[in-house]
C-alpha cells in the first residue's frame, strides 16, 4: 500500500501523519485532472464544463455527508480546515448565542485551535472558559465534566481524539452532560475523522469539524458539520459571492446552507481531490469500515508502548489504548535532538508543543516526541523508531 | 502557449478567465510535487522534509511580495482568496477603527464581495455605507469622490478592474482623495493582480487583495497586502495553531504579522503552486512586464468591442480601454440562452449578474453576457464569439 503514497518513496518512516498526512497518488491524480482538463468555475458558468464541475462539487459534498453520516449534504460546509471551521462556530454561532456571564467548557489537553477562537470570544462577549480536568492517564474527565457543568454553560468544545496523547473521548457522555445542562457539544475531530468510524447521528454532537489534509486528502479544506436547525439560525460569517440571495445597497439577503457559509469562489479543485481521499481511505478500510483502521493503529500504538517502555529514560503520556498517536520525552534529551537524530536514520516525527501548550503546562513540561501513524504504517516504522531512539539513548546515555 | 494549459485542449475558447484562469501544466506539476515527493507539513517539523517544505513556503511569500511590489515578505497574507482578504480587513480592521457613525465609500460598480463584508461591518458598528456612482462609460467617477469624501469617512474600497466592465480605476487618484480626508484605502485587485503591473508603493494604496486563481494559479488561496503599520495594529481575525506567541487558559498572547494572521495549517501546497503561477505569468509577460499582458488583453477587447458593434442587436457596457472585459446583451435574448448557444460552438462565456447586482440594476438589467480574455487568449477567440453571436443572432432574429 506504500507504493500508493509517493511521500513515502525511499523507505521513509513517516510517523508525523497526526500533522498532516501523506496523499496516495489517486488524490494527487484528482487534484491533477481538477486543476487541467476538467478545470472551470462552479456554480455559475452556463457552459457544460462549469455545470459538470459543479456536479462533480457536489457530488463531493454528498460523499462528505455519507461519510459522516450527516442526514443531508446540506448539512455539509467546506471550510479551509478544521481551525476556520471552529472559529466560523465560534463568531456567527457564538456571536449570537454567547452573552456576558455565559460559560464555555474546553478541556486542558485541546489544541490551540479550539482554545483561542472561544477566547476571543469569551472577551469579546464577556463570557467565561472553564477547563475539564484530565484523568491520571490523560483522558478528558467525564465524571468532573458531569458534575461541573451547569446552566451557564453554552458550549462545550472538546478533542475527540487529542492530537498529543491519543486519548479518545467518550462522546455520547459527553453530548449527554452537555445536553442535560441544555449546552452544545463541538468535537474537534480533526483526529478522529482519519482513524475511526465518525457517525454524527450517533456521536450526537452539534457540530463536529475536520481537515481535509489530515485524512490524507489536499491542503486548504476542510469540513464543518452542523444539526440543520442550528445552522439555518446561524448568520453569515464572511460576506461575498455565492453566500447571497439578493445584494443591494438598501439591503442583502443571503442564501440557505450550505451557501451562506461558503462567500466567495470555493476551493474547487481541494473538495474534487477530497472526494478522492474519502473513496481512498474508505476502500483502505475495507468492509471492516473505518474501525478496522483504528484497530490497526491502535495496534502500532500498543506495540510502541511496549517497546518504549523498555528504554529507561523514556516516559510515556497518555492512555495505554490510543488512537494511534503515542507521545513520551526522554530524561536528559530535549525533544528536538530527537527528532533531528531520528531524522538522520529516516524516522519523522514531531517534536514541540503540538499547539496544545496548556496540556505541556498540565506536565510541567516544554515539550514532547511524539509518534504518529496513518492507514500506512506498520510495524517496520515502530521497528525503526525504536532503533532510532536506542541510538539516542546511546548518543546521550 | 495554448499547449501550456491542458485545459485549453481540443481548441477550446474559453473566454471566462475572469471567473477563473486556467492553470498551466507548470502549475499542476508544482501541485503534485508538493503534493507527492515532496510534502510535509510547514513551521513545525524537525525533519527535514518539513524545514525544506518551509523554506519553499516562505520563498513564495517573498517572490509574491516581489510580484507586488511590497517593502517586505511580512506584508504579505496568505488567505483563501481576495474575498476572505476583504472579510479579514472588515472584521479586523474595521472592528477596532469604523465606530457608530463612520462612514464607508464604495462604489456602483463593486462586487458582493467588496460590498456585504462592509454592511456587515455597517450594521455591527452602526456605520453608514456611501456609493460612489459611475460615469457614462462605467468607470468609477473619481470627481464626485473628490467632492464627497468627508472627514467620515474612515476606509474607500473599490476595485482596481472591474470584474463586468473591465474599467481601470485611477488609483492614485482614489488614494490621494481617501488619505486627503483621513480614510485608508481598499483597491480590490482579484481582475487586476492578473492583467496589469501592481506595485504596493506606486499605487498608494493600505490594503490590497487578490485572488490566486485568477492568476493562472490553484484554488484555495489568495492574498492580502496590508501596510507594515496598519497590519502590526490589527487585531487576529481567526484563532489557532501557528498564530500565537503563547497559550494559557490565563491569557493568550500573539504572533506578530504575518503569522499572526494565518491560523493553523495554511494552503501549503496552494501556496507553492502559487509561486510557480506567478513564475509562469511573469515569464510569459517577458521583458515588457505585465503591462505587456495587459496590452495584450486590452487589444482582444479593442477587437472584441469594433466586431460587437456591428451586430445591431447587441449593447456593449464599460469604457472603451478596459482591462480584458466586454459585457454586452442582446436586444430580445437572454444571456442565460446566449451562452447556452456559444456553448454549443465551444466559446465559453459568462451569463449572469457576476456577482454585481447593484451594477445590474444601476442599468436596469437582470445579466450581461461578458467575455474575458487571458494571457492565452487570441484574435481566433474572438472570431469564434461573433461567429457564434452572429449564429445566435440568427436564431433569435
Amino acid at each position: 500500500m506504500r507504493d500508493d503514497f509517493p511521500g513515502l518513496a525511499g523507505g521513509w518512516h513517516y510517523l508525523d501523519t497526526a500533522a498532516t498526512a501523506q496523499k496516495p497518488q489517486v488524490v494527487i491524480d484528482a487534484m491533477a485532472r481538477a486543476m487541467g482538463e476538467d478545470y472551470a468555475t462552479v456554480h455559475r458558468g452556463v457552459y457544460a464544463r462549469s455545470a459538470n464541475m459543479t456536479l462533480a462539487f457536489e457530488a463531493a459534498r454528498r460523499r462528505t455527508a455519507e461519510f459522516m453520516g450527516a442526514g443531508s449534504e446540506n448539512e455539509i460546509i467546506f471550510v479551509r480546515g478544521a481551525t476556520e471551521g471552529i472559529n466560523l462556530v465560534a463568531s456567527s454561532w457564538g456571536g449570537v448565542n454567547i452573552g456576558a456571564g455565559d460559560r464555555i467548557m474546553l478541556s486542558q489537553l485541546e489544541h490551540h485551535s479550539n482554545i483561542v477562537p472561544w477566547q476571543m470570544l469569551a472577551e469579546r462577549k464577556g463570557a467565561h472558559i472553564d477547563v475539564c480536568p484530565l484523568t491520571a492517564d490523560g483522558r478528558i474527565d467525564l465524571d468532573w465534566l458531569e458534575t461541573n457543568l451547569t446552566q451557564a454553560h453554552k458550549l462545550v468544545s472538546l478533542a475527540h481524539v487529542s492530537n498529543v496523547l491519543g486519548s479518545v473521548l467518550g462522546a455520547q457522555r459527553a453530548a449527554k452532560a452537555a445536553h442535560k445542562v441544555g449546552a452544545k457539544l463541538l468535537l474537534d475531530g480533526c483526529q478522529a475523522a482519519p482513524r475511526m468510524r465518525i457517525d454524527m447521528a450517533e456521536l450526537d454532537c452539534d457540530f463536529y469539524v475536520w481537515s481535509g489534509h489530515k485524512l490524507y486528502g489536499p491542503t486548504g479544506v476542510g469540513v464543518l458539520w452542523a444539526r440543520p436547525d442550528i445552522l439555518e439560525a446561524m448568520p453569515p460569517y464572511q460576506g461575498g459571492g455565492a453566500m447571497i440571495d439578493k445584494v443591494s445597497f438598501a439591503g442583502t439577503t443571503y442564501a440557505p446552507a450550505p451557501g451562506r457559509f461558503e462567500a466567495g469562489t470555493p476551493m474547487i479543485t481541494e473538495v474534487i481531490a477530497l472526494h478522492a481521499a474519502i473513496d481512498y481511505v474508505t476502500a483502505v478500510a475495507g468492509e471492516g469500515g473505518m474501525a478496522s483502521l483504528f484497530a490497526h493503529e491502535s495496534a502500532l500504538v500498543t506495540a510502541a508502548r511496549t517497546a518504549l517502555r523498555n528504554i529507561n529514560s523514556i516516559t510515556l503520556y497518555g492512555p495505554e489504548k490510543s488512537a494511534g498517536i503515542v507521545s513520551f520525552t526522554m530524561e536528559g534529551v530535549h525533544p528536538h535532538d530527537i527528532g533531528t537524530i531520528l531524522d538522520e536514520e529516516g524516522v519523522a516525527i514531531r517534536a514541540g508543543h503540538h499547539c496544545a501548550q496548556p496540556l505541556m503546562d498540565h506536565y510541567g513540561i516544554p515539550a514532547t516526541a511524539r509518534a504518529s501513524f496513518g492507514l500506512y504504517s506498520d510495524e517496520s516504522d515502530v521497528e525503526a523508531l525504536i532503533a532510532g531512539l536506542e541510538r539516542v539513548s546511546r548518543i546521550f546515555g
